[in-house]
């Protein structure tokens, strides 16, 4: 493809902790990406917002700030993991620049900014986000992006040996 | 990138008469496809189901079969633009085998089953495919068919350079 595409294209990948996630990656590596092309790549984590929850009682917090540390703490940890993971998976890439970024807040804002932010080329995601209860409150994270960015947007699904219909 | 994808990849691209289509298309030829590669590539198009007018006072169509045929030429002569216009851009592709089909019905329904069908390794497409009005009531087809296909999606906007924004 290199001989192809002369411009430098920078790709935007939204990762989350699904295993989705991890095949758009994966899928953008073997089809999109060359080994040894110029294109940058930005793999972006959102940690969620934490939720709070207020005491009852209204006096205050149902947590502590124990506890509320260790959530901190939790949400940290499975930001580094899905970082390190997804780095790992692009270590054979040999010119492509990789970028980490963890950002906070609602992946479907952060992600749209981003994309806005970085001029990115193309955005890739799996097509999830969410659970399936917020996902009917907050409709899915990629139909927002893909409505909302500028670029292309390439939305993966699980595989279809790990989807339980075949 | 043919060094990298060993396998022949199957990609429907899904048109319409729209400039985001023919975008989408230029898209996919650019950063998905290698000139060289094994790939297939089948281009479809869907022909928009006839309108039916009954006429006010019951008693048969507002239209003529004169009338009827005419636009059926028209839905026709448009199908056949689309497609040609698609095989010119595919042109200088090599090894790469270009299919076209012209299929009848609702895109969204069509494009889903044919993807099924075709058992394709992914679907590109523009991120519209119905007027304003239409999508209003119906959605957005490429929505549609990233929440139903299994396998991974690309939907490509206009380019910035002519969307009137920048």
């Amino acid at each position: 493809m290199a001989d192809v595409v002369e411009k430098e294209r920078r790709i935007l990948v939204a990762l989350d902790e699904g295993e989705e996630s991890t095949h758009a990656l994966s899928w953008c590596l073997k089809n999109v990406i060359s080994e040894n092309s110029k294109d940058s790549l930005v793999l972006l984590y959102v940690k969620p917002q934490r939720v709070v929850y207020p005491a009852p009682d209204g006096t205050g917090y149902l947590f502590s700030s124990d506890i509320l540390a260790a959530m901190d703490k939790y949400g940290t940890d499975v930001a580094d993991s899905v970082i390190e993971k997804a780095k790992r998976m692009c270590k054979d890439l040999n010119d492509v620049k990789v970028e980490t970024r963890v950002e906070h807040g609602d992946p479907r804002d952060v992600i749209c900014q981003m994309e806005e932010k970085l001029g990115a080329d193309a955005l890739v995601m799996g097509s999830r986000g969410y659970g399936p209860i917020k996902r009917a409150l907050l409709g899915s994270v990629s139909n927002h992006c893909a409505q909302n960015v500028k670029c292309p947007v390439l939305i993966v699904k699980k595989p279809k040996s790990t989807s339980g219909n075949n």
